[in-house]
């Protein structure tokens, strides 16, 4: 399993300083979507400049408009997109049709997608399907919500998982077939970056 | 009916330009999700200190990390800021709460949430109710969705719509009880934005 670190709530140059702490430990950098509504599209750029051996995301999470912001992130350097699950599918379509483009990535999260209606997005086969409980929900149950999308996604897609992941998840995490763990606060809100990255590093 | 001016896809100079132009004859400017992702939060700030008498709406789309992602946006000036209404119903909880403690208000942008599904919503006594129909959606229909839409509304609510609004759409949308009517390109796109503008405000 990759890991990917999320970037949130943090200044440049604190997101800047935690990268370079997690580094060795880390697979992919996510630009959160915090940051990228505080500090503009340059932010991508800037860090990408600075780590340009490290896949970044760029976490748009587009539900519209999605040329015009899968272009932009991709220009400035992302290597992979995300867009809402949400969105209507021709947002998706056009998001796709980008990355396909630019050959890069899209992600598609699944923030409040219905685990019924994944089918729709089997015509996105370069996708990576991100299940994610949302931040802002109390008692997330991440094991449920995979349980769940485990059987309607396709053996051979690519599946990430986000949503306040801590080292307590991880041995359940395990028993999925998972290729990316995104973990946020645990490691950039714990004051030890580096052990924390290293342990998770270790575990998966 | 009020007229939001909606900017999207172009540079924030640009931008003032386009509403020094529409300024007579609009009521709010709305700061567009392309703007924001492509210049950071400074664009509300930059805007609202050089149209400090304007209703300025932060087009934010938020669909996680509410709580962040409203402070920032009504700190930085915005009077309004949006939430999906596909977004989880805790992260609406946390944003119309932050709202509510600003004293601003919260938009909620119906895009992809099916009509069924509003009632959720009435617990959001001072939100405004964006019908949203999608940028990426080929041959939108307008009116069809204000008719699924109009029963599931309680009459008390404020109601907005966009989605590609044309001089064509006004006779239509003023069959309904529409407080703001969401313009974008048919006057930032026309190269005749103070005239188009105006014979906007006339038609309402």
């Amino acid at each position: 399993m990759k890991i990917q670190l999320a970037i949130d709530r943090v200044t440049i140059t604190r997101a800047k300083e935690i990268i370079e702490e997690a580094y060795p430990f880390i697979d992919i950098i996510e630009i959160g979507t915090s940051l990228i509504k505080e500090y503009g599209i340059s932010s991508i750029k800037e860090i990408k400049d600075l780590f340009p051996k490290k896949t970044i995301l760029a976490d748009l999470k587009t539900m519209d408009g999605g040329e015009y912001e899968f272009k932009m992130a991709y220009s400035s350097g992302a290597d992979i997109a995300t867009v809402m699950g949400a969105a209507s599918i021709d947002t998706i379509k056009v998001c796709y049709s980008v990355a396909e483009s630019f050959r890069r990535l899209m992600m598609i999260d699944l923030l409040e997608v219905k685990y019924e209606e994944i089918y729709k997005f089997s015509e996105f086969k370069n996708a990576i399907f991100c299940i994610h409980a949302p931040h802002d929900k109390e008692n997330n149950n991440i094991s449920k919500l995979l349980n769940n999308f485990k059987d309607k996604i396709h053996n051979n897609v690519t599946v990430a998982v986000a949503g306040g992941i801590d080292f307590d998840d991880i041995p359940e995490l395990k028993k999925f077939n998972i290729d990316i763990v995104i973990i946020g606060s645990a490691i950039t809100g714990s004051g030890k970056i580096a052990e924390n990255a290293s342990k998770f590093k270790e575990m998966l």
